[in-house]
């Protein structure tokens, strides 16, 4: 009877076994304990865009590979394949059969993993690759965004006593019909979280295009620092606030299996240090981590913006009970997310105005749904804004200190800056502004929180 | 237990089960057995080249579908794909593991495959795609140039019940060690026969850019003709004496398990004629059959020719018992088939020239061997050219005929045609001859043969 490890991809948490006494499992001599890791190398489209990238991330994992770790390689598609294989199967059909497109686009990551595959074997590390159903990777039967529910295990695990390197496919799964699955896009975070989960890793290290996680946008903040440790639930709230580094999905599945992850860069020169598994250097990368594992932590860590949201408003909704079912259910049925909603008594008091944030891709069909339900919900007019911005100020340092969100209004006040909506979690602050203040905004709550670098 | 048809790619034949007998099993209807039949579909990388051309091959299966037959098809690459994929391999590293490069090129058959079954579903006509693991198609573990040796049926036929077109990747399987195979180029015709053989097809038709197996090439040949028929003999010398129509190891497999073949076009209007089969007008492409359904069969069938070989001249070879083996033995151990030998006894009495011919593409290897065991063989100089073609007249009416030979050479002296080399079978006569009388030649025998047009 095969292994298999039952994985909880954005369900409810299961019993928490502690990554170390899953990675010690099968070893008895101390010295391995202490010298060998099992580890996870996660890269990206970008990272593997070319073959000449490949060779770079080649040289990553021969690093490990000559420390002596057992290393699993996830990777994504050659950065633009996704899209052009997407394109091809729309021009098959506008609408078309999930279950096709996934196997069209699934293709995508077996080339890169094959290529990584040959240039790793060609600079004298053993590997080879896998595909989802070859590396016994079960997913949930919703093609196109599809959730890992498990992973059969033993068959790469064994590969690990022969040391060699097993290259995996991100991105992709066998349903439960025996078809290929995607788990949707940026879904090779979640892939990588899911076999580091599954195969007890010391570390699930993301390599990209930046070399950590970061106070703010450096881009937009210079001052901006970056974080040698973030706690998951900071992390999930940057991912889900703006943050584009790693898929929210991925930091979930590594929070509720708590999976250590590190974000790091893929194009630090890759024989610029040694390995630093298992001991893990605090100045490379960013780790996700459990809260515990955070000595000193700031009331604030980091703050995150995003662009891709659009206001709507319903202006003169009648202010009586049932309304705002009458205005979200179709919304709901439509698929669409609301996210912000902030509801204002209007100038004769008999009516209401109904704001609300959507992404900005489905902006033109929240609308038409709305025109629809017009005679239903009974509004006066509706406009539309996308050029807004939500700014968010995270910090688990939150739940113990009162007045962060008043020191933020007034902060944005003392400088002009009108505030929208505002949301609140245990762990954040979000408020909706004007597209043109997001700079100032953001470099003045980095100031105001003390995030600027010495 | 799944059914697993066994199949034998160009190994001995076996039991010979008539298609008719297979074709009909499980029909009770007398209606059904008169109306319906099992119809393999194949469709090469031009055929299936654009998302255009491919909205083009489903008009033809739905023209099938919509008749009411059991429909696998079978398809390749979109032109031009697997060389850019294969090309990605060799970049990554010139030499490269045959495993990786077969999980790197099998990608583009998916594409396809994935693509045909959305357009299929869009104009109506229920499909889904299957990649060769998914259909059970079982084979060799020589990477690259695997062999099929069986297929399990079940799951597929089962689909045909559900009046479901599969939609098969072509050039491809499963090897013995699970991972995903390739049958080397020109390899999914070979599928297609595979398939057609496994599940008893009445028929499987080969979509290609012409329309048909002529008596010559009609671009060189102006009075060429399209056959009706052609028995698999016959096909089998014409593919491999450079008629590139067919992929010989798909002629071998389908006479061993007498799979009735058609060659046709994809180019032809799909809606310009109703569905043919099962009763198949003689009128569209060409059959590949067993010689017995021929009626009227001539001396010749065909004339083909192939410019992809080179000469090799060992002049001056001491003329003693070995030297043979001493030359063929390392050309063998290089995996260079030779095909036409010639030895004269050369002007001294004592040396004999050698002559004989190998592919154009292993010309260099041939003679870096030859060169390398110059000591052992001893021979005074070696020459080699590329700058000529083998043409060969086909026809399985020469085993009752005397002369045809006589004939050709004649035909060819009165145009002042040299002859370098001639090989015979007991259905062809080759001859190798200077590359600038190409045309001249197989005009010339055309004529002679009684293949012109009237």
């Amino acid at each position: 009877m095969e292994k298999f490890y039952q994985l909880f991809d954005g369900r409810a948490p299961v019993i928490y076994t502690p990554p170390s006494a899953i990675s010690n499992k099968g070893r008895t001599d101390w010295k391995d304990l202490w010298l060998m890791a099992r580890l996870v190398m996660k890269f990206g489209g970008t990272s593997v865009g070319s073959i000449e990238r490949i060779r770079n991330v080649a040289a990553h994992v021969k690093r490990e590979f000559d420390a002596g770790h057992e290393i699993a390689v996830v990777v994504s598609a050659m950065a633009g394949e996704t899209d052009r294989l997407a394109g091809l199967a729309r021009e098959a059909a506008s609408i078309h059969d999930a279950r096709e497109y996934d196997a069209i686009v699934s293709t995508g990551e077996q080339v890169s993993a094959g290529l990584v595959a040959i240039v790793l074997q060609d600079i004298g590390v053993p590997a080879r690759s896998w595909t989802g159903w070859q590396a016994g990777v079960q997913t949930s039967s919703v093609h196109g965004a599809a959730r890992i529910t498990g992973m059969a295990i033993d068959k790469l695990v064994a590969r690990f006593a022969d040391a060699q390197v097993c290259v995996i496919t991100g991105f992709q799964g066998l349903s439960e019909e025996g078809r290929t699955s995607t788990l949707g896009r940026g879904g090779s975070d979640t892939s990588a979280v899911a076999v580091a989960a599954a195969i007890g890793a010391d570390c699930c290290d993301i390599y990209t295009d930046v070399d950590g996680i970061y106070t703010a946008d450096p881009r937009i903040v210079p001052g901006a620092r970056k974080l040698d440790k973030i706690s998951y639930e900071e992390m999930l709230e940057m991912a889900s606030q703006g943050a584009k580094v790693l898929q929210t999905r991925s930091v979930e599945l590594a929070m509720v299996h708590r999976v250590r992850l590190r974000v790091r860069s893929t194009f630090a020169a890759p024989d610029a240090y040694p390995s630093d598994v298992p001991e893990f250097d605090l100045n490379i990368g960013t780790f996700v981590c459990d809260e515990d594992e955070i000595v000193e932590s700031q009331v604030v860590s980091g703050i995150a913006y995003a662009k891709d949201e659009a206001k709507v408003t319903l202006v003169k909704v009648a202010d009586k009970p049932g309304v705002a079912a009458r205005i979200f259910v179709p919304l709901a049925d439509a698929g669409i997310n609301v996210d912000m909603i902030v509801q204002n008594i209007s100038d004769d008091g008999q009516n209401t105005d109904m704001t609300f944030t959507v992404p900005t891709a489905d902006l033109d069909r929240a609308l038409a749904t709305l025109k629809n339900a017009r005679a239903d919900i009974g509004y006066h007019d509706l406009t539309s804004s996308a050029n807004i911005v939500k700014v968010s100020v995270i910090g688990v340092g939150m739940r113990s200190n009162a007045g962060v969100a008043a020191q933020m209004f007034q902060a944005l006040a003392s400088k002009g800056i009108n505030i929208l909506a505002i949301t609140t979690s245990e762990i954040k602050v979000s408020v909706l502004i004007g597209a043109e203040y997001a700079e100032l905004a953001l470099r003045t709550l980095h100031t105001v929180y003390g995030l600027d670098e010495d």
